[in-house]
């Protein structure tokens, strides 16, 4: 045994357990009895003991400083584990403690006070996180920026002022394109009727199958919040039935399988090592997306769509496919996020990435917070927040200290519209395969030059060695622009 | 902080890792993906060493001898963890990592030569099984008797020789019953016909919670072979459905709420301690037997249960509630332990305890097992064993290591006749309960006078608590004499 064996075998139990943990979050919210939560908070903060323990383990240390790769894969391994390492250590047991109490207190008191639309009754628990994020962030940063180092969690390699500028140079286009899109004299009409949860769980299926998710690694349930879970050999997906609105599951049932896939698609040889998962929230962001949006929400692919819905509801009120395409992609004006289209998704992003990165430099308090949501939401969006369970209220993530999370949703977008300009060149049957109900032409792109990779190339690389070229905002918006002129008849 | 809180702040994380594994094992045996074995292996493998880090950690010794128990609850704790932690340090490393190496081998090889018939491509593996577990006996013994030491595994505070004694007393009044049933003029008429799933799982649901499984704190899913699994605010259930025969699913599903309703019944304060679990096995079978058949096969709960199902299933070949009830009872000659009646079940435990007491002293070779068995069966059922798949091949638990597991299933049955008599003197409106589909009146006084305590008394004097006299073989015998004499007209 050399010292990068026992390095790796360390990890590699490390990682199994880190799946357990996983699995178990998986059970808790799709098949756990209800009256299990006390007790699935005991074991959950047992695994978090052990997985800190080893996480933090001093010999991890004198491993790294003696270890010697024998090819690209180690060496990046050795740097990941080092990064993460040196990350653990650097926080202290009390900070950590503390966070966990303070969080899972707060994400109680927010569910609350949005319930009650009463932001007064959040603020402080908020102030709170807010304050032991910063301290976190630090510990973390070592003199560094703040906002950098929680970014780090999500989207390594990257930083705040980057993004920044890459917003900002988003942003008027976004704004004018929605201005334009829902000023357009003629508005696609909505699909309406009752679909009952059985058919759309049997078309989600089919969705799913469509793009490629293996069941044999994988499974479906339902869920509150769709999510997808696990890696390597069992990456699970949910979704959730709305009998009013059959997009909903459908297209989430996309979004998760690019998630899974995207895990289920990394080099077996990495699973149980640090090379063996997604490789930032963005690259994995761009995966569902480009799944959901740019095949899913396509006119190749709802065109095979509006034919399989017609049948298995015997009729839509929509008769056409290209009406169909059009009440797909419909935009319509409204608070919430994770409701958005294509297009406006990205401006609430903004706004929060704005917020937040104020919060954690200190430049904005949160006495102040809800005044400056309503404001910038009022400059991007055109509509005042009509009540703050539709403004500040609407998120879960900064109760629960997700601060540095919300950018990598656009910056998926971003990375999906560079991605898709390079798989539509390079794979000339994309839309013939979509419109036969068939992704795998592009799913197998996708799997050949991002998925397989796993952590093996920092999230930027991965992109730039898939498209040929940097990370850029301009397919994205060049994609949305041409998309929603079409259907909108700008 | 104490010493006392120290050990038992550290025991509570221990139960809650323990916990967390069992779960892993019922979404393996339910709901996993089937492509995740391997992984799996891993996952399970990595909180195995966890677990056996904790069991064995030198702090547990050195708390044991300084910890101050205050009362009897805790004087208990101290002795369980006490005899966990000796056992855990008897067995060398080397000898578990081997054993796990070779159990697993083994469980393959078993199901390979079953399918084949052929016991000898079995029986050297389940040698090398067997001196391993001798070799375990031997560390754990410490020089007291082999069996014994295994047996503490399933059933503490109890011998083999006593077991051998009591099984030894009752085998002659089994036999002869077996041979009246077998031998009776008027043979009763079996349930034939096609049971769809969907219908047998919802009367499945209905009669669970007949017996009062508590849905908030559990589930039902189907398994190969049915099984309970965790403990506290959360034991599941599993069930299987054979479509010519509903009392497979019924019954299983009886049975396993017994397990799961043990652990659910337990004094909540004993949660994430030694003491809130099932005290043995056999007590633990004493619950799902009692719930199964000296309730669920009675009289009374199947004249209830053959309304339902004629509802249910719009008509049966059988069309009066006595002849339901003797279906429900129904004897036949058969070879499978898991297929048998309340009478020749005894009988096949009796079977395996004696030869594998043997096989763990000494006094038998594997070489000579096929024929020891074969002869024995002839003996105590008066028929030959056809093929050796309907022999020894039959049961895994030898080819996994589990010797000292097999009695505690008949010791179960005679702690529920004991219990069944003292529930019947206490509770008289347990059969018209039972007649209405109401099991609770005597699920209530199982979980007051056996469940509630969970480890805090030896399983004998939990037994002889509720009863009022010593665990005893007498009931069991009485009422199985007296229900087949009845069903047979004998």
């Amino acid at each position: 045994m050399t010292v990068m064996d026992d390095l790796l075998a360390f990890q590699r139990r490390t990682e199994a357990l880190s799946s357990v943990a996983e699995r178990l979050g998986w059970d808790q919210e799709t098949v756990m009895p209800r009256g299990a939560t006390e007790q699935r908070s005991e074991e959950m903060a047992a695994m978090e003991d052990v997985l800190h323990e080893r996480r933090t383990d001093p010999r991890i240390g004198e491993w790294l400083a003696a270890a010697l790769p024998q090819n690209e894969a180690e060496s990046r391994i050795v740097e990941l584990i080092n990064r993460d390492f040196t990350r653990a250590c650097r926080i202290p047991a009390r900070l950590a403690t503390e966070l966990a109490r303070t969080t899972s207190l707060a994400q109680g008191v927010w569910a609350e006070a949005r319930a009650n639309d009463a932001p007064d009754d959040f603020l402080p628990v908020l102030d709170q996180v807010l304050s032991l994020k910063r301290e976190e962030a630090a510990a973390l940063a070592d003199g560094g920026d703040l906002y950098d180092a929680l970014l780090e969690d999500y989207e390594p390699e990257t930083t705040g002022a980057e993004i920044a500028a890459l917003f900002d140079a988003m942003r008027p286009r976004l704004v004018a394109l929605r201005e334009d899109v829902l000023g357009a004299e003629h508005q696609p009409e909505a699909l309406t009727g009752h679909f009952p949860q059985e058919t759309q769980l049997r078309l989600a299926r089919i969705c799913a199958s469509a793009f490629g998710y293996d069941w044999t690694r994988g499974r479906m349930d339902l869920a509150v919040h769709p999510f997808s879970s696990g890696r390597w050999q069992d990456s699970r997906i949910t979704t959730r039935v709305v009998e009013t609105d059959p997009f909903n599951c459908l297209y989430s049932t996309i979004h998760e399988v690019g998630h899974s896939s995207y895990e289920l698609g990394i080099d077996e040889d990495y699973a149980f090592t640090p090379l063996g998962r997604g490789v930032s929230m963005g690259v994995h962001e761009s995966q569902s997306r480009i799944y959901e949006n740019q095949m899913g929400r396509g006119r190749a692919f709802t065109g095979w769509l509006f034919s399989r819905m017609s049948d298995a509801f015997d009729g839509l009120n929509i008769s056409d496919p290209d009406s169909f395409h059009a009440a797909v992609n419909r935009v319509t004006s409204g608070y919430i996020r994770t409701e958005a289209d294509e297009i406006q998704y990205n401006l609430h992003i903004m706004l929060r990435f704005d917020l937040e990165r104020d919060l954690i430099a200190g430049k904005l308090d949160t006495d102040d917070l809800v005044e400056a949501w309503n404001a910038r939401f009022l400059r991007d969006f055109g509509v005042a927040v009509d009540r703050p369970a539709n403004g500040l209220l609407q998120d879960v993530h900064w109760s629960v200290g997700l601060f540095g999370y919300f950018p990598t949703y656009a910056l998926g977008n971003v990375y999906a519209g560079c991605l898709n300009r390079a798989m539509r060149d390079a794979v000339p049957d994309l839309d013939p395969g979509l419109a036969r109900g068939d992704a795998m032409p592009g799913v197998e792109w996708l799997r050949e030059n991002v998925q397989r990779h796993g952590g093996l190339m920092p999230p930027r690389s991965i992109i730039e060695e898939a498209t040929g070229a940097p990370a850029d905002p301009a397919p994205l918006l060049d994609y949305l622009e041409e998309k929603f002129t079409r259907i909108y008849g700008l």
